[in-house]
């Protein structure tokens, strides 16, 4: 039975993760549930979207990843099962799956009352609709007759990149600030906040307390303060550009 | 082999939820591990009673649920074994299992010694005598022979709820007051802490930072502010009454 | 297939764990994975150490433990399998296993590149060399190849212990105070930080609010609040003498 990853804002201090576990538990006992993280920032879309994306690539064929990252749960955006990769994912259509979404990939809104609870929670999806609809995925049910073919319509603050800059996408649990600059568009140093670093190793390969600039393990250019963290030191957000010395970069 | 769930106040920088599950995997190795919930603030029974109440009743026939939320661990309060509605309950009989424990269930002292390690730390029950319950029940043991029959004493810092009135039951990781008032009982509005609120839909009917109150996921009623906490809000605590607008109730 | 257990500083917010978990169920499908804690204090060396040795020894016999506390990764410290008392570890050799390290253990560097990812990040060893090289224990292939065998040489801030004499090795989640001052060279009361604590059985042994020592559930003195924090209350640190009262102990 494949796997099914939860990835969510609910913390864990309440029942919402365990009550996404039982219902699993109930109606797809052999399969397995790992748990990818539950301290998404509140509402932050963005933040999950990142998460997913770094992780859920590594999963073998047939995973099936529910995101619970909802503020607009029981509005207007829509439940949706999206097929790509090898791999399902089911959640809201507000831009989590950005970043491993593909558009010519398959995706559905989820109309089958099959694929909910009897009773549907307005404020709970979660329980009453992915993961009703991730169990019956793990159990082999025909996902691709759950209601009308769709291509997915969120998306995130920030627009697809332009080639030669990047911008800070995420800013991770030690501070370390993530950009979607690829090595091979950074040259040799890269500019971010005023600040020009060369692109080094490791960590190890400043001093502590200095910032540096590396290849992370997104395979994009990261910056980071040495045992220390980054988005204090520079102050910056998600969004800021960071771009190869010397050049300005489009974004602005 | 059957599901054992763990919620506890444990947090997750310890090695207590860790040596848990080493004892359980080592007593009962085809059993499921499932973690509910390890961050039940510092000793708060009443949080936990409600995280147990709106995530166990999910799982499957014969789930066994461990609770360690414990302040009085090694002291006067009896370690339990609950078996009611399909499921097993194990923990402190501390007013933990309130809200899903029904006085005509079935409940034993855990006295046997084979339900137990062979030395128990007066400060560790959960890895001492919990872990062990739960891996034997899930084995298959016959835990109706492990001590005496008893009725729970473990009560909340509330009493049972007066019909037509609600209070405070929990506050969860967003900051959402969740009511024991049910919707048929609540009319179209209701009164909490000087305010009254229509009851809506879903967290979209009202404006961003606006007040709501709505049917909860637990279908008692709720009170949120969209993208806001309500908790800070309102400046209330669990316990404060919710009652149907124009009603005063008779909890004061 | 035997146990992975995961213990890190990565947080429950980012991807990193998910990733881990990811290329362990693609390489070993069979394997169960256990969280035991990822809210290790960031690069806390000596906080991985203890929830490490409090953990691993209750799971069964061949179980893998992975630990990722790891602020040099990339730099000089080698990645490691060590194996002993019937169970795997792997993670770097920094220090994090010295609490259930024996030095007549057997122990590699992790030198063979089939033990690690084809391309290997120099920040993420966890996901790219740490994560396979469990996988691939797990399902039985030969780890005593996979380099050069080695006396592990990581250590903490603080020696081996004297005879007569104890430290704090480690604050849990509650603020206790746990030492490795063994019961048996106790007495009745021990002296931390001015005070004498006559050694007790347990919170209720105190009035709430009072300070207490006990013999922990590691087998050693601890000192706590009860209902409330014995870190804060005394204002110590790890590496605080705890003495038998009276002795003046050989640590100053």
């Amino acid at each position: 039975m494949p796997i099914i990853t939860l990835t969510t804002d609910f913390g864990t201090r309440d029942g919402y993760v365990g009550a996404m576990k039982g219902v699993i538990a109930r109606l797809a006992p052999e399969a397995t549930v790992v748990d990818i993280a539950h301290d998404i920032p509140r509402g932050d879309i963005a933040h999950a979207a990142w998460v997913l994306a770094t992780s859920t690539r590594e999963f073998p064929y047939g995973s099936v990843h529910v995101v619970v990252v909802d503020p607009g749960v029981g509005g207007a955006r829509p439940d949706v099962i999206v097929r790509g990769d090898g791999q399902w994912y089911v959640g809201p259509d507000n831009g989590v799956f950005t970043y491993v979404y593909d558009p010519r990939w398959d995706a559905w809104w989820i109309e089958d009352a099959a694929f909910r609870a009897p009773r549907v929670s307005k404020t709970f999806h979660g329980r009453d609709v992915f993961a009703v609809s991730a169990a019956l995925i793990a159990r082999g049910e025909d996902a691709t007759r759950v209601g009308r073919s769709v291509k997915l319509a969120g998306t995130l603050p920030w627009g697809a990149r332009t080639r030669g800059s990047g911008r800070i996408v995420h800013i991770d649990h030690y501070g370390n600030l993530i950009s979607d600059l690829p090595p091979s568009e950074a040259g040799r140093s890269v500019t971010i906040a005023g600040q020009t670093l060369p692109i080094v190793g490791t960590y190890e390969d400043v001093a502590p307390g200095q910032l540096l600039a590396y290849v992370g393990s997104a395979a994009t250019i990261e910056v980071a303060v040495r045992d220390g963290r980054a988005d204090t030191r520079l102050g910056v957000t998600r969004g800021t550009p960071v771009v190869p010395a010397g050049a300005s970069g489009p974004y602005r």
